[in-house]
């Protein structure tokens, strides 16, 4: 966490979220993408992650994903998990989608934690109240965070802001005892 | 270990185990798991983990795999290795799945030996008279084990809890040097 | 940073470089390959170094790929980032091949920076007015290197040694923030 | 290097050796293998090892795989790199696969340098004058071998006793900086 959120801001901010919004290269992975010969590429996922999206989904909170990564894998890996706004896009930034996420769900800010770590998320990052990154973010990224998770990508970043929320808001221990593995 | 298990206590507790009882991811991999462009998972298990399950089964003790775990190579995988209780289960509770195999083979806790890493372990571990768990488990289940391996998930600790079961019953020299690689 | 090489040669070395010459093993990649038993290679990249390749050619650099590599996956990578000079070579040795790219785009040592990880790469190397290399290089290339970057092969040197070029320039925060994720 | 290999027998070992023998996981690997849902085993080998083997071969020296490792890859990999004698066992012992190795090509000890991690590789590394294991051995191996790599299974320990082995016989140099790269 940098300088400017104290422990009892984060605590605050935490209260107010009810979506996540997730880049997937670098957050959901630790950045890397294997391609094969047959230009198949593949992408290496964390099964704690991917529990802590559907204890998530399960409490009721909203989460979108918004990736410039190419790939078939990636819309089947979050369909899998129960996301339903996948947006894997190209040519556009990301800030735009955002806001027409924000639009057709009426968001405001506080509601919306984001997670990512390279220069794309910069400005949907900063349409959000809670700004996150994981430990290894780009420089540029690291600065603009308002919570810096200790975890890697790929290694457990997108549990330790999801657990904390739910656990802010009481509702970890009920939801996530009762979800079978994934 | 944890403060309620000492030294020789877990002596005690390995003296009784005639079954181990196995999640997959997280246990026998690092917790990631490989998506492809074509839909397909793949996992990454350690040489070392099956040479210590095959000599586990040469022994005499039985191996149980009960996962949440999605994909076909687990039950390719544990089959190659010579286990025939193989549970990929979905919407069932693993404790509803281990009830069901202790009822079936006539096992008591002391007799049961598990290893998982995360949520859906907690309540089947807990019937276990040994609960171990990697280094790196998720916070709840590193407090519910009375035995925290020093190695991580997909990083040897099977082969640990494996080779100290067998050392404490004077088994694994006898079937450790006469069985081929895998 | 060897001792030959001060801060100031260093910031000297960056302002004329216009091209960037990279092997691919070790460099792009931590220097595995993966392979199937159907006989496929994979190569495992980092997004972060993909996005850098990116930027550099929007500024107007030039990116060539000189690889002993075997495997098409290599060439569909640095296509799809946009690189045109990509040299899978097998008997050829690299600094032949960088000669005649040298020759074919009239470019000259100072204008040149290359990064190589291994023995292949040293005489190629030379040719190059800076010289670099990842962490994790072979010894004779970290004696050959004028500059020895922080990170690991596939964990980012790519990304650094162009950023770092780039914002020398003046040329990394306007390209930077207006290019999509990939 | 344990107790018993002084430096001074450490060389006087190298001078000797004319064949190096190989496991695989472990070794080349870091002991993993990934499973894929179609039922494909997949490894994962170091470019820097692959370069160490071809430079070997072309130097004079013999490699031999003996591997209890299942999937047609590692027969494709070191086919790729120029090795003859690439078996792969199941039912048999190693070390009985290398005394039919070492009759068929009239060697001795002291010309054997062995390379193994685990238990499988305990009997045929004691035929072998130099008995050597990545950092990450099994425990009962890195008592037996007389030289431990700093590195570790996957991670260069094959370039490690290949380019120390060549060096002390003047045969590095000399054939190094003329092979292309893999």
């Amino acid at each position: 966490m940098n300088g400017e959120t104290t422990n009892h801001n984060m605590e605050q901010l935490l209260l107010h979220i009810d979506t996540f919004v997730f880049d997937v290269d670098g957050v959901f992975t630790d950045g890397t993408v294997t391609l094969g010969d047959d230009g198949q590429y593949s992408r290496t996922y964390h099964t704690r992650d991917g529990l802590a999206i559907r204890i998530a989904l399960q409490a009721g909170f909203d989460v979108w994903i918004i990736t410039g990564g190419k790939g078939q894998s990636i819309h089947a890996r979050f369909h899998h998990l129960g996301v339903s706004e996948i947006h894997c896009i190209n040519q556009q930034q990301k800030e735009v989608q955002l806001e027409a996420l924000m639009k057709k769900h009426h968001r405001t800010p506080p509601q919306l934690c984001y997670m990512g770590d390279d220069l794309p998320d910069m400005k949907a990052m900063q349409l959000c109240g809670l700004r996150c990154c994981p430990a290894d973010a780009a420089d540029d990224i690291l600065k603009t965070a308002n919570y810096i998770s200790p975890y890697l990508g790929g290694q457990g970043c997108v549990r330790d802001i999801v657990e904390q929320t739910l656990k802010a808001q009481h509702k970890w221990q009920q939801h996530s005892l009762t979800i079978s593995n994934h």
